[in-house]
């Protein structure tokens, strides 16, 4: 693609099969999918070691200079990276396979055990989202933390046990301790599931976490944060940076709709016709809502 | 303990063992022996799971309030926190154990393959021992970093099979590049060991790992640091804390001793006896050599 | 304890604290109490390492010169092998929580993933927990496997979402197949619990895993057993060991139960006073109902 | 290939690049390699999980009905198939990357750490590479054991640190006593590397582990053996099969050559021209030396 071009937008899709090249066995015209929008070379080491989404190589849709994005009518994309539709999804549900797929990815990083207590920053989409796969891999306390009152009621309702609005006065070491004692997470929780990339939550959730606990990074923010480096060190945390999504995370996340463990329907709070993409993004960011889709014709 | 009478220091040690207690069995009068200078509650969720340095009722030499150290004639601890030397480890070197088990742990965290490349931040004596340790375990490329040539020198010849002296005024970016450059660390090194607890060094081992990479946090510095947590993300590095020594540690620092895999004779550069312990003290403060040891009469 | 002396039986037991100790922080007479019936000498390696299971020290509740069982009036054991009931689960259920440990210590070492497919072999009381306990870590189908036609529909009620009466004439690799087909277990069951140690179901269980699958043996039958080594060797299955519960089980057992992820009342088919034990001990070993239970006076 | 016409063999070779397709990049004519004999699909769930050798469309040399073998003058395979030899390495020495990286892969999967203890059973070309890469993971003690006597003496020399002839008459339990007495084996070993596929080394293996150890099957025997199961239950043996190589595995292999840690030179016992290829398998089939190379014209 020419970098001196408009880019097209967009790694957030489903759509409908066109069309099949001779090799494809597994999908035909009109069948429903979800789309995995990045594939990578399958020859690298690491593509080799089953951590493809570190491949140096991935063509990853609306990402410069590799690829356009899934916001047009025909997308090409190879047979493993399509994922048929239950009958009891819908295309726009489908649409949320991707967002899903992040916090499946991060879950499993996080490898959330059977009554584990889990703190999750962020109740945007990623954030919601994690709330719901902690609760399906068996989660007990799952806390949700943001400074967006209307988000974290949302969340609330929709998967975690517990949510909490920081007060802006107080310092990490206090919103850590306040966390701790209004939910009885006595020892800190076992995993955090850092959603927001704000400097503010990456320290709290540090400072809260049990000795032997583990963070996942999610979120991405700045490039550089103030980072309590000693409570890592002496509680011995395992932090692990999270990229995206890799091998078996969008079949979790399929599996997850399918057996309605997990719904993304009430994520999606407004939906426009292709014709005013414009009004979406400007919907999406204004923050109303949590999820605004684009729907094309069919 | 009493906080307000002044502390008794040390908790790297070797001794002979003067009495046992009844139930003792695999110790006598007479047994030369390292000893682990801090012992668990053996009871808590931490100790029963196999992290007993994570305990929080953990009695540790010279940590109070729980415990005097170990620099006094009679120290009193559990029989399975002694390990006899064998023949081949005089008493000086049997102090080196703690240190050594520091390095153990870090390096057993790292979980240091055969043929990975680790780079090693800080030369001084955990520094140097986790490049000797590094190598026990197979590493390819062993790259030390410090600040202080003197040190450097003294563990390419050690163990490292490369040093490097960053250049004051190159930002961390430049500095990993460098580092990348000069050892062909054309990815970026496996693992990186960081044992100075400094800012700059954390930062330019992040930049440095390949993706997929481990980061072990052992050095302790200043609580909070600038983090390029991005890169952390972006990467999918794991980071981990890494606090004292715990299960097998001092075991398997046991057998690289006495399998000559790894000799610290070279790092005591300097004795003192015990009633001129004052100096030891005051010429490991001057940054001098590398261990200074203070031995009392037997 | 005198080996020419009767042994008293019993290692699944729950009871009322009559006393503490000095040191007890944690308990006090009255509290109601399940009881891990085995307590480990806290200072091997096998302790220390975190799998107090395997201690040679270990001291279990009627397994002789060691330790009489739990069926009396008093038992003496440490406070951190007793689990204090919630309210919510009374004394018969606390009985259960041994087995419970079984089950979990079971699915945690296969490290049952949400969204897995499990092959249980064994529908009587280890069995059926397992099958709840996979329920509570996610698992996707959950198929039961027994010749005792009314325990598998006792499972299939309980937990599993399907049951398979093996038809005797069967090879292990007829039998295999059919599971295969009946529950489209397409590649095979990601994990496979085998909780009765009988051949054909070793033999089976192999034969219906997936490539790269994980099969665990917890029941215990005869010492050695046909065995399909090469069929576990070509698709690489890792085959693990399963004896009693360790560090943690017990815990989890207890927030299974508590937040009503598991319930085990229904396992409960029969409850005899103290006076009559010895029909106990005979309607259990007739094969009736799945647990029948001693009660003694409070 | 069809299957009604003779099979061209072999599986272990090392080559001369004759021709690049387009897109190759990292190889050109001239180049000497060593040949992975086996390409996966890189779309399954195993391929992109990291276990391409579990690939069921594996195309594999010498594997009808999917490939012919390469014993021949041209063999057509993917780029990251072949590996460059570095120059220390010859030609020959390139042959023995294959059964190498067998080695590597069981050792690999056995998760061998410094300073254990493995038991190897089998001394032949296999078992005596699983003895040399074991020593370069750092292996403590490294016992070889088979019954030929003159197999063992090579291994001795080559790689193991002691060698064990069993005793015809005695049973399991007594062979496994008599490694443990005669090697000082206290608790057992760690590892267990199977290279035989022999019903009683099987059982003599498992018998003679420590409590939670590590056993590897890597030969292939008969498809059923009498299996000591109980000892796996209650010892807590965790029991992986292990087929060929997969990801990095001849990546390591090349690593281990070219730095000298592994030499295979001393196993090449015999090296024929390809006009008396006959005659090499003959030889094999003696069972005279340990390894016979056909030599083609370059």
């Amino acid at each position: 693609m020419d970098p001196s071009r408009p880019l097209i937008m967009g790694h957030e899709a489903s759509g409908v099969v066109w069309e099949v090249g001779n090799a494809v066995t597994s999908l035909k015209k009109g069948d429903r999918v979800a789309i995995e929008p990045g594939f990578p070379c399958r020859r690298c080491k690491n593509c080799k070691a089953g951590r493809y989404n570190l491949c140096p190589q991935m063509t990853f849709a609306a990402d410069p200079p590799y690829s356009h994005g899934t916001l047009r009518k025909y997308y090409k994309l190879p047979e493993d990276f399509c994922y048929k539709l239950p009958d009891s999804v819908d295309l726009d549900e489908g649409v949320l396979v991707e967002p899903l797929s992040v916090a499946v990815h991060a879950s499993r990083l996080a490898d959330i055990k059977v009554g584990q207590d889990v703190v999750i920053f962020g109740a945007g989409t990623v954030g919601a989202l994690c709330a719901t796969v902690a609760k399906a891999m068996g989660a007990r306390k799952i806390i949700s933390v943001d400074v967006n009152a209307s988000r974290l009621e949302f969340v609330a309702g929709f998967a975690a046990t517990g949510s909490y609005l920081p007060i802006r006065k107080d310092s990490p070491e206090e919103t850590a301790r306040n966390i701790k004692n209004v939910y009885a997470l006595d020892e800190g929780p076992d995993v955090v599931l850092e959603a927001t990339g704000a400097e503010i939550c990456i320290d709290v959730g540090i400072q809260l976490l049990r000795r032997g606990g583990t963070f996942i990074q999610t979120g991405l923010g700045k490039s550089k944060v103030q980072f309590p480096i000693v409570a890592l060190s002496e509680k011995e945390i395992t932090m692990k940076g999270c990229f995206r999504y890799g091998a078996g995370d969008y079949d979790l996340a399929m599996h997850l709709l399918e057996s309605a463990k997990v719904s993304v329907r009430d994520l999606i709070t407004c939906v426009f016709p292709f014709e005013e993409a414009t009004s979406a993004w400007e919907r999406t960011k204004s923050g109303e809502g949590i999820k605004t889709l684009i729907r094309g014709p069919l």
